[in-house]
């Protein structure tokens, strides 16, 4: 209700600030008798962890993952289960000017508008950090669907600024992606990638893009109409991302070009099962999977953090400039493929088990 | 839970096939005192009305709303507002071998997959006929937040296939979009979206195309971060309307070519308010409004149903063939402007009441 | 949240006023392919109809209802099942005094207190007319659960005033309830329960008394710790109910004179299934059904409408008296039988789907 | 959904096993602004600390609480709140015949019903531990109603077996009520119930009760009909808690054996204010507080953990005999009291936070 829970059945609470005590996340939900153990989760908070490589955040924390309820003898029992992170750099330093001034283009003001005030360090509430709840719930997620069907999320860097990689969403593979600093599985445009985001680094700016993401073998009749569409959900959650400008799902914008007799999905049988033989549907129609392949991407504008002189104002109401220095993420892509895989997860686990109840 | 209900504080329900009884829906959450007449309603979906022109569907239906309970001597009582249409095409007809045959990217083949079978009859719950109760709903939604705040939602055709409008989101009025047939406010490009529909019709065929959307007055600190920023809530309203493939706030997918030195909006005070000298964030900062006029825009793909030979399956998991024809709307673009309009409507809404718990 | 929906994955929706449009529900989530007419759900209206004797209300109404969606070819879509019923009497007469008077112990003045203002004709939306909808929605989960699992929900008059009835829960049927008035299956008893109701009835005066519910053939495992046990969720449908004052499952305010050894009930294994030798759990244990009959009973106030003159206030906050005229429903026990068991029903339906998502 | 949460506006959620890492909760919803420290909510927790005294539980931890987000400053931020207490006592003792058999009359047999497997380790989720969440999150919604309105909730033990206090709900203080070791205001019955509660401890046997709660200073227009009504609510809520078998508000189950003439408040002019001369209705009339004190009954069944020999059946489905043995807590109303208070300001807070957005 107030905004900090996803999904019905798997439903996922996450809480903690960037400075806080540190970040978490309560599943209720979760199917009993899932094997698991902390590892299955931290391995995909590792992919996540920023300080890996010059284009990535500075920030170097171990995000050691602790389950504190819901798992016995590394068996989910079907009570919640409460995951936490501590956050390891809490000391409060000092925000200077930050703690008056608004960032353009960040949510400093629009927090001290609808809340009075806000915890003005690292971003509080509103920082990316505020993910690896996210990305935590959703381990159990993956692996529960995996298990049951085979059911796999994966996502990758498609563009980044104006450059646009080449990539098969049925072919590529976990290994393709995490071949690179960038995530993306086009290799030699990686290359050209890095070298944009290092750029953009040293003069102080940032830079955005495109993610895509492919969730395989989900089986036709997943997702609720009218109103809770998978697309409809997925798009939902990908706006819930921070810095995200934009969704799309199979042919997305480019439909707008095509004719009906160009767009439609002629459907065959196939091996004793339905196909259709183009997929601009992207895998739903009507709200529903149909059985191909899920595929949609997610717009990243450039992260607002940038080490230029700004127009902004103060919390009196004051103009003003603002100069930040220090070390920033000047592209956040590499990392949002994660979250990307995490949301999609969540959204599937959902009406996954939804689906159970409809006939 | 089940897919049929939006909102939380102002939530409503919607039921109804497109050739069963009526449709209709339950608004639970609305407050108290509001002025409201069965005239409030009837105008907006008189505008919504199909068989006013050549280039929308040809289904000429009245759709007498009634209001059925939640209103006491011309003010809602604060109890559950129920509002009614029937349908006047309710006598069964042959529908052939749409019986057994799926419609290529139609619904047919996933409500099969998802429910068993389905009501086949002209689209059965998937048909745009579905909508008239989310935007009867919106009617009082709309009424509300313009009596509170003066908020004004407006959309309007910004693209249909290849042909692209001049509109200035700013200043755009209601009369100069409903003053053409395609509600394209460029009058010039109106006229030709028009000769283009009409020869699709002609062919067969049928056209896609992007609704633009602004929210004017909405004021800062609307939105619940982090899964349900205002962005996220729209993006889900906008995928859960029939045909649509893709959604962007502010800038964008066009983000993505932007640096945050370019895309950062400067923000100065202006008759002592803050305003944004740039609107790349569309309005929405972090999930949360800043006060600058929202704006967003939703791709729609050609109507899946033409009038060409098509390869399809059947029920019983045979390869085939279709050919359809009839009478058909080769271009929704016109009559999706009022439920895009609708949908906002009730996301605002929503934020709008639940604000009010905030401080 | 507005709390005119009630269940999550058999979600129900009510609106209507006594003397508006009509009464009516909206069910999302019923299960796709349940076979279904009008006749099942007219079945128990007919059951509540009031008028049908000297003892309940004399409002004599046809109470027709008709299913606008959500059923093709009489089986159930998966679709939003709308309900309706038509009043008949809709005309508006005269409520004289009643208009600015508040009637004590009626929910006249905290209706005003909470929307500023309501609908006085006949009670409006506190109407027991308003429980119409929670019945027909009702009769589809009964038929669902009777068909999944033999699940039968039985409610009978257990006391009137300060008449008690021998009734043994284990085996008492649907139709030693229906046999008399009161639906009271102590033949002996009822007869006593007649006259006394007329006697009030004659005085102008109302009595209350005590429903008993059993729910026969639920399997074990029923029920959502920790705040949605199931006794939990029948507390609150029972308290939902007008008129209600008190709940209690199994041993219920008589367990607080028992010792624990008096008190647990011994396990034993019988015919390879596991039965409790007393049943004083009422058929459930730490919120989890246990496979034994679940007992509870719901006590009921004397009605509020009585003929005797009465201290009260007005709208305008002036000390004065009404003495209210007409004919009235002494007693609503009879009537109260089929509402308690149809919102014992529609938890025992939620619960019973959500389990399909535990394991 | 799954049951692990409760309220909507100010929703909390539980998480946490007996003898797992700890128990906590996450609060979503609570309004932004608010003074809160650590020791607010410890001041709670101290009350419910077990070992206190011979009459309650030998469990001896110091229940720490931690705040782990949400508040920045000592204010609450509007963020989620994370609150977590470590369990003390984690180490993995062996737990003998009591993996395998099942205790009669505890939640054993039902927790393997529904999930296939239960963490066995002191009751799991089932234990009274589970509570400390629900206690600390209630101690903030405790402030904010006293701060907004004064309101407080004041709950004490009523009853102990057949032991039954003299008490003025009306007068009672907290004070009153923390004088002894049983918290019954009544001083001379309080000294029976703790001889009374020693004697069946001895016995290896345990007493149940019941505990009365009194809510002050609610406004009229407080609850939302027709399912979420006030006494709806709050029965739900007393139902969630351990041991518990019936509710009652006002007159409660007496009101079956008055006359409508007798049960109907009279309504007068006070002061400018409504006030009733009589309170059947305890503060609610069809749903909706009345400005009156809320005054309602909760029964506890005696606790199920006796040591004497019991029947009962094991995992095996074998029949067999169980003699536990140790410490135990032979009532556990005095504890109880802090629960119910907790869930009554839970409910009061989050409809208090809805009538915001009723007109």
């Amino acid at each position: 209700m107030a905004g900090n829970s996803f999904g019905s059945l798997f439903r996922i609470t996450t809480w903690g600030e960037s400075h806080g005590q540190g970040v978490g996340v309560v599943i209720d939900g979760c199917p009993a008798g899932l094997s698991l153990r902390v590892s299955d989760i931290q391995h995909e908070l590792n992919r996540r962890r920023p300080g890996q490589s010059k284009v990535t955040t500075p920030r170097n924390e171990q995000d050691s993952v602790q389950i504190l309820s819901g798992v016995f003898e590394n068996k989910t029992t079907g009570t919640p289960i409460s995951l936490m992170v501590m956050n390891a750099d809490q000391h409060s330093r000092d925000y200077g000017e930050l703690v008056t001034k608004y960032r353009p283009s960040h949510a400093d003001y629009t927090y001290d508008a609808k809340y009075g005030f806000r915890d003005h360090r690292g971003g509080g509430r509103a920082s990316a950090r505020e993910t690896i709840g996210r990305v935590a719930a959703a381990a159990i997620a993956k692996k529960y669907l995996f298990r049951k069907n085979k059911i796999e999320v994966i996502a990758y860097v498609k563009q980044i600024h104006t450059l646009k990689a080449e990539v098969d969403p049925k072919t590529v593979t976990q290994q393709q992606i995490e071949s690179n600093l960038v995530r993306c599985p086009d290799a030699a445009m990686a290359e050209k990638m890095i070298t944009r985001i290092e750029n953009a680094k040293t003069a102080g700016d940032s830079l955005g893009g495109i993610v895509e993401c492919v969730i395989r073998h989900v089986p036709a009749g997943i997702g609720s109409p009218v109103f809770d569409k998978l697309e409809a959900r997925l798009a939902h959650a990908m706006l819930s991302l921070p810095a995200t400008k934009g969704f799309e799902i199979g042919s997305g914008f480019a439909a707008t070009l095509m004719k009906g007799s160009e767009h439609n999905d002629d459907m065959r049988m196939r091996d004793g099962k339905m196909v259709t033989t183009t997929n601009h549907s992207g895998g739903v129609v009507g709200g529903i999977s149909n059985g191909m392949d899920i595929i949609f991407r997610v717009a990243f504008k450039p992260t607002a953090t940038i080490f230029k002189k700004q127009n902004t104002i103060d919390a009196a109401g004051q103009n003003t400039t603002l100069q930040m220095s220090g070390r920033h993420d000047a592209c956040v892509l590499p990392r949002a493929v994660h979250i990307v895989e995490a949301m999609a997860a969540l959204v599937v686990m959902d009406e996954y088990l939804l689906q159970k109840t409809v006939r």
